[in-house]
Order: C-alpha cells, then sequence, then structure tokens
C-alpha cells in the first residue's frame, strides 16, 4: 500500500522532470527556421503519458545511472516516440487528424512540414544523448549510441512499422503478430530500460534480465492498445478508436478475444514483476509501471 | 598535370571503396523487414556522385583519420543524403518521379515505405557511425556524433529545407538565400571535412580551416547547381530540371544571371584552393574536389 502511494509521486516528479528537461532541449535550439522549431514543440511539448521516460527514470535509480545522462536518454526516447507518430499521422500512412486531444501536426502545420519535424526530431534525439554523454565524459557513449540506432531503424521501430504495413489485408499469426510489435513498439520500450544499463556500464546479467522485463511489458503494452482500441472511444482515449477494425488488422483481440487477450496481459506483468525480484530494491518502479501498463484506460 | 591524372585514379579509388562499404552495411543488416530493405538499398546503392564520401576520404588522408572510421563517416553521410532525397521527392514535398535516372522510391515502393525508408537511412546512419567508433575504441566518438546529428537536424539540413518551403513564392534577398543553402546543403557538406578531423583529435585550427573551405565549396556547389538546374536538360542531369523557374524559385541564378553566378563560383573555388594552402600536402584531392564540384555538368 505504502509503495502504490510513493509510486504516485515518483511519477508525478518524473513526469514534471521530463517535461523540464524536453523544455530546456527547445529553448536551446536556434531558431534560424522559427516555423520548424514552433512545429517541432508542438508535437513534443504539454502531451503524452511519457511512458518511455518513465521506464528509462525507473531503470535508472535501478543501475545507478548518472541524471543528466538518464534525462538524456528519457528526452532522446521521446523525441524518436513523437517523430515515429508525427510521420504515422501522415495521409500515405494512417491519415490521421486527431493525436493527444489536439489536430495532428500534418492538419495543424501541413505535410511537408510535419515530414520534416519528424525528421528533425530524429536527429534532435541523437543530438541530444551524443551532447550528454560527451559532456559527461562517458566511456559508453559509443555503446549507448549504437543501441538507440538500432531500436530506432531497420532493426526496431521502422522495421516493425513496415512489417505492419505488409501485413494489412493479410492472415497474420501470432508469431508474425508478436515478431511485428516486438519490432514497432518493443524496441524502443526495450530500449528504455536498456539504454540507461548500457550507458552506466552495467554487468551483463543485469542488462539480460532488464531486456526480459522489457519484452514482457512490451508485449503487454500492445496487448493492452490493442484491447483499448477496440474497447475504448476516440474522445477517452485522445486519438482515434476502433482504427484496427476499421482497417481490418490482425490484433491481439481478433486473434484471441477481449478476455483472452487480458488475460495474455496480465500474465506477462506478473513475468515482469517476477524477473524484477533478482534485481535490487530500488528497481520497484519498474514493477508498478508494469501494473500501470496493463491497467491503463488510454 | 600529373595531380590531375593522380586525381582521377584518386577518384575512381575512392567511388569503388564507398561503393563497397555501402554494400557491406547493407549485407550486415537483418532482413526482418525484407521490403523495407530492398527499398533502402535501392535508394542508396548504385546510384549518385558520392560527393560527400570524397570529401569525407579526402579529408581523413589530410588530418590522419583511421580508415575504419573515414568509412564509417562517409557511409553515414551518404546515407543521411539519400534519406532527405527519398523524402523529398515525395507528393507532399517536390513530388518529384525521376532520380538519379530511375524512378524514386516512391514511385517504385510506395509513399508509406518510401518515408520508412528515409526514416530507416537516418537511424542506420547514426549506428554505422557509431558502431566503428565503437569498435575502434575512439576517444572522439560522442563528439563526432553531435556533429554528425547537428549537421542533419534543424541546425543543418532539416532548417534549411524548412526556410525553402517557407520561401517558396517569396522575395528572398541574397543575404537569406544563402543562409537557407548553409543549411539545406552546405551543414552536410561541412560535416563532410569536419567529422574526419574531429574524429582524429584534430587541431581547431586545422577545423577551422576545413570549415572555411566547405563552406565556400558548399556554396560554389550551391551555385552549380543552380546553374545545372537552369541550363540543362533533365536527361543530362539524370534528375527533372528546370524545377526552380516552374516553382518560381529565387536562385543564385534569378538573383545574379547566369554569367554572374559562373563568375561567384569560380571566385569561391580560388578561395577554397588558397585555404588549403595552410593545410599538409596530402590535401591536394580537396583542391580538386572543389574544381570538380564548379565545373561538373550533371
Amino acid at each position: 500500500m505504502r509503495q502504490t502511494q510513493d509510486f504516485g509521486l515518483w511519477m508525478l516528479a518524473q513526469q514534471k522532470r521530463i517535461e523540464l528537461v524536453l523544455q530546456d532541449v527547445f529553448s536551446n535550439l536556434n531558431r534560424a527556421a522559427p516555423t520548424l522549431h514552433q512545429a517541432m514543440r508542438y508535437a513534443v511539448l504539454e502531451g503524452g503519458k511519457r511512458i518511455r521516460p518513465l521506464l528509462v527514470y525507473a531503470s535508472a535509480q535501478t543501475v545507478n545511472c548518472p541524471v543528466v545522462i538518464a534525462d538524456a536518454i528519457a528526452a532522446s526516447l521521446e523525441l524518436i516516440h513523437v517523430y515515429s507518430l508525427v510521420h504515422d499521422d501522415l495521409p500515405c500512412m494512417d491519415n490521421d487528424i486527431m493525436r493527444r486531444g489536439k489536430p495532428t501536426v500534418w492538419k495543424a502545420y501541413g505535410e511537408a512540414t510535419a515530414m520534416l519535424v519528424g525528421d528533425a526530431l530524429q536527429s534532435l534525439a541523437f543530438e541530444v544523448l551524443a551532447d550528454a554523454l560527451l559532456h559527461e565524459k562517458s566511456d559508453h557513449a559509443a555503446a549507448t549510441i549504437v543501441a538507440l540506432s538500432r531500436a530506432a531503424g531497420i532493426k526496431g521501430m521502422c522495421g516493425g512499422q513496415q512489417m505492419d504495413l505488409d501485413s494489412v489485408g493479410k492472415h497474420l499469426t501470432m508469431q508474425s503478430l508478436e515478431q511485428m510489435h516486438q519490432h514497432k513498439t518493443g524496441a524502443l520500450l526495450k530500449a528504455s530500460v536498456s539504454l540507461p544499463a548500457i550507458a552506466a556500464g552495467a554487468s551483463v546479467a543485469t542488462i539480460a534480465i532488464l531486456n526480459e522485463y522489457a519484452q514482457a511489458v512490451g508485449l503487454a503494452f500492445q496487448i493492452t492498445d490493442d484491447i483499448l482500441d477496440a474497447t475504448v472511444d476516440s474522445t477517452s482515449l485522445g486519438k482515434t478508436a476502433g482504427k484496427d477494425a476499421a482497417q481490418n488488422k490482425a490484433t491481439y483481440v481478433t486473434l484471441l478475444g477481449v478476455e483472452a487477450a487480458r488475460e495474455k496481459a496480465e500474465k506477462l506483468c506478473s513475468d515482469a514483476h517476477q524477473l524484477l525480484e533478482s534485481l535490487p530494491d530500488l528497481a520497484w518502479p519498474l514493477g508498478e509501471l508494469a501494473d500501470l501498463i496493463v491497467k491503463r484506460n488510454s
């Protein structure tokens, strides 16, 4: 009981922290291209659940990652995540007009600028991370950046997005569905817990446990997303609901049904808790985050 | 005379080298997303003048940058350059159907995949560079990656692209035109000569001279581009010609006329040569590259 209360405070503190870090990132940018600057801020600030930054901070305190580097990792993962949303929303992808309760970037700034917003956010993610690693004279700079780039590119998120595109209208097996999600959303979630460990020079064993935890939580996250898309309305969700059914997409709900999908998510969540037993007590927010991810309603 | 012959051989050798390096990059990628893998290869391999890699190799031999790192810098800059072309060609940007003498990526693979190709190529650029710096245990990994990310993002190429978008239909002064080009194409060209120097831990003075050289050559490159767009047909150019006039864009040709634009490019080229006099003799291919950039006909 005590811990759940503590978690509410912990989460609020981290969410405030990441907002300040992200605001800082933008106030340090030059403004030679003011339209782009404004559109990037519009995409990033005041929005989102900041799940990846929360995972970063929880992992960082577990592995004793320096706070300046944790901030940079949290910002870089959120920037990569937001860039992918901006590009996903474009007419040639999902053609979405509503995101985080406001018009999508292309609706507000036009398609060409939305594309550049995504492109520039990706560069910015690497800049923010490399800059902090440089400033802190990190011994693990190159390894940390390799891990971010793999999570973002064809071996991770972009690869998963292409698998998703290629799967439209096809019958997907559970195995292909999981492979797709492990790339599309799983890679960044995994990076959220592994990057602080890599940057902190944690042991291979610790990194392996964190990766297993992230794999379970990432999958549970996606299953929950599928359940929400099928069961919650757009207003509560803050984005267009019912998209999967409209696009005739294979999801955990279409393959398993809502009830079995929910059970699978809960099983994964309890696996995640079990993995955390081998980590220091400081890892407790990772357990709470696993619960939050499965029990969220938006 | 002797040196011009040598330069032909030097250039052929470096062009062969970068093709092999780029082929290697793709053969080391996993193929879980085969459509994306194939479309990325289509965008990158067998095409282009490889001007950025040539500048990288010329700078690398001047500052004694390890060859494995030079290869990675050359590949990463070419990957960033190609990603920007793939996104530029999309219907929401330039709506171009022909590039390097073949259908553009979106014409061949569809718009959604073309967007992902660009996104994944940007991640890959950072991965290739960080991977080599990790492998070589570089002391300058973070600084080198900061420089790449700045050249690619809002402070560099993406910022310039937005300035270009914002300038359509407006009267541009020479100053705004130069600012736009210094970002849009200048930043990556400058990075091509400065990254090997940063990675090699060259002196601040050497980096400053290389940056000045790159500034002159970058501007000369853009002026030559404008002249070619106004005076050469699409077939010789390997891409759509006459686009600037059709889009009513301010260019060096519209602001200065063809003759004065050509004189300006030649003046910049001679400035570049003068700067090289303070660098070691090994810098000679940088002088030849300046000539090539101004005298090219496609």
